[in-house]
């Protein structure tokens, strides 16, 4: 049988740094039987460097064959003056857009050892243990008529928030199967007071749940979410949103843990030919331009992102384990790298210094 | 000279009991000389009750002429299931619209005694003091297309953010004079990296402030603004922002000052044939229908919206100093409401009790 096949997307900032330490997991895991067929390959600002575009048509062709691609972070204030359409982000939305991975799935977990890195009261979020589940391939990131147009004698910026029945449902499916797998409640937030694409999202959740009588659906309106998820997160399990909501909620989630430095996510589409969903892994973090290139960007979101893919592409939970134990192996030894400073005495470790450590403990 | 005429739009829930304490602090000022005229009407679910539509015309004439309007709260679960065109927020949201409050603003304040019912670690929010300038007139709240239409054999849910340059330039000149009267630095939030709208408010807002070069003018994209705001909220001093990501945003920021229960907003639009800008005066609180009719209600936050407009509409700085005063002498006589428990042996006072003990301090 064929070696699984792999995309590597750095991208910019730091994403070239973490992605490296990512190399060393992997590598590990092929000095042990089990190779993976690696492609490198640029997005974002590094891409539109090298070739005018932040993602060439070939590198999406690889993308779409490939079984996972794991990507870095893009963007970058070096980008801020370039048109829209060129944009580094734009590398990423074809990549999730043309895939067609419309189930984003964000843990918000807090770690144990780095609770009190986190700005909420240890009691707050310690043990959190939350997933927010975001549509990721529509809503007002990819809905027509969008621009800036003329009207009279000034410009007006238009985008335009659009929802399908079936984008709702899949992704509200991807949603309840997973808190089956976990808590068995799930929380959907949207704007039904206000927005007529609310009101259709929370009818088709409303629908799909009847398929999953054991699964606890609640609804929230998505200001009052923002709200919970800062006053007390431990009430939710899994929570379901659109786009755009879930990109301001999950980040706020991600925040409140302490752990930004340390969250992975996972973006999954339908199943390939092979059964396997096609399936994007990348930090929650974004490029960080200001520390790029300083040793102080933490890998380990990034490390636990390929820890996805192993659980989700490729049916490998044990493996899975493997590398999240050695992430929780290295905490515990008081490893820190510069984002998780502020204990009293410890040395922060570089980047490399903790994919090492991280490699040793596998 | 006339009295200042206010408009009573008192609405669902607890939103009765609140304004009926802030009538205890209109009538004070009534027996010092300092007479309003006060109309009584209905808005939201109580008058979808009484005349089948959230907000009647009569009621709409009546807010538009008088100086002030003052507004409690709308919705509760009874309401869910009406349609949409009459849901209890349309009465709400035909106010702003038609009264044209394009500025709304929701000051996230931390007060020292109550710095302890945050969420956030005391030093993340003692002394808090911030405010959100919301765009509240157009964006996705109000672009056409809107609705759910028939594609295909299946449903679309439609919403359309639509932002002209002149609806962004006038909210910013507003954030910005704000800006100047307080610490003069201005973040404005959109995301111009995803959106195009984002892109045309990005480039108003800092030709906008070209006009106020005194102001130090920075740009975050709204999700790492969420973040921000949870991580460390006093980096900023005031934020603009368009009526989505304004209500997600001031929501969260009025969660994490523990103050909930405390925060006025004031919605200003256009000044008036008087010289008075167009104004509706709110708390930002809901209408909590959970305990409505308990006692337990905070009446402060709607008390300080009374205050706001006493400083916003009347001029009347003075006279607004002496009823925020009277709040912090009633919170520093350790008085409580329900939603403010949790110091030992507290015991709460009603919302009628806490009215009184304001007036009392008066
Ligand atoms: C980089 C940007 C386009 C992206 C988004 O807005 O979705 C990011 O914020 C994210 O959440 O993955
Ligand atoms: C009640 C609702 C329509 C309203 C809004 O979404 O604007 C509320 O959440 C607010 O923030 O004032």
């Amino acid at each position: 049988m064929a070696n699984p096949s792999l995309l590597i997307l750095a991208g910019d900032g730091i994403g070239p740094e973490v992605m490296a330490e990512v190399r060393k997991v992997i590598d590990w895991f092929g000095t042990r039987g089990l190779a993976f067929d690696v492609t490198e390959d640029l997005v974002g600002g590094a891409a539109y460097d090298a070739h005018g575009t932040p993602l060439t048509d070939a590198t999406m062709d690889k993308a779409q064959s490939v079984d996972a691609v794991l990507l870095g972070a893009v963007g970058g204030p070096k980008y801020d003056v370039l048109d829209f359409s060129v944009k580094p982000e734009r590398g990423l939305l074809r990549l999730r857009k043309e895939m067609d991975l419309y189930a984003n799935l964000r843990p918000a977990q807090c770690f144990d050892a780095l609770a009190d890195f986190s700005s909420l009261k240890r009691d707050v979020v310690a043990g959190l243990d939350i997933v927010i589940v975001r549509e990721l391939t529509s809503g007002i990131y990819f809905g027509e008529p969008r621009g800036i147009i003329e009207e009279g004698n000034e410009r007006v910026g238009i985008n335009t928030q659009r929802y399908t029945e079936s984008e709702i449902e899949r992704v509200a499916r991807s949603a309840f199967e997973l808190a089956m797998r976990r808590g068995r409640k799930l929380c959907s937030m949207e704007k039904a007071n206000v927005m007529e694409s609310g009101v259709l999202w929370r009818e088709v959740v409303t629908e799909v749940g009847r398929d999953y009588p054991e699964v606890a659906l609640s609804h929230m309106y998505a200001d009052a979410g923002a709200m919970q998820l800062c006053r007390w997160p431990k009430q939710f399990d899994v929570i379901v949103t659109d786009n755009l909501f879930g990109d301001l909620l999950s980040d706020a989630a991600a925040m409140l843990t302490g752990s930004l430095g340390m969250l992975p996510s996972a973006s999954l589409g339908a199943p390939m030919a092979n059964g396997r969903p096609k399936a994007l892994y990348e930090p929650v973090h974004g490029s960080a331009p200001d520390i790029a290139g300083t040793g102080k960007a933490n890998p380990i979101a990034c490390i636990l992102s390929f820890a996805m893919a192993l659980r989700y592409s490729f049916d490998m939970g044990a493996e899975a384990d493997r590398v999240e134990a050695a992430v929780e192996a290295v905490l515990a030894d008081g490893l820190r790298t510069a984002d998780l400073l502020g204990e009293d005495g410890v040395q922060p470790v570089t980047t490399s210094e903790m994919g090492d450590a991280i490699v040793a403990k596998l």
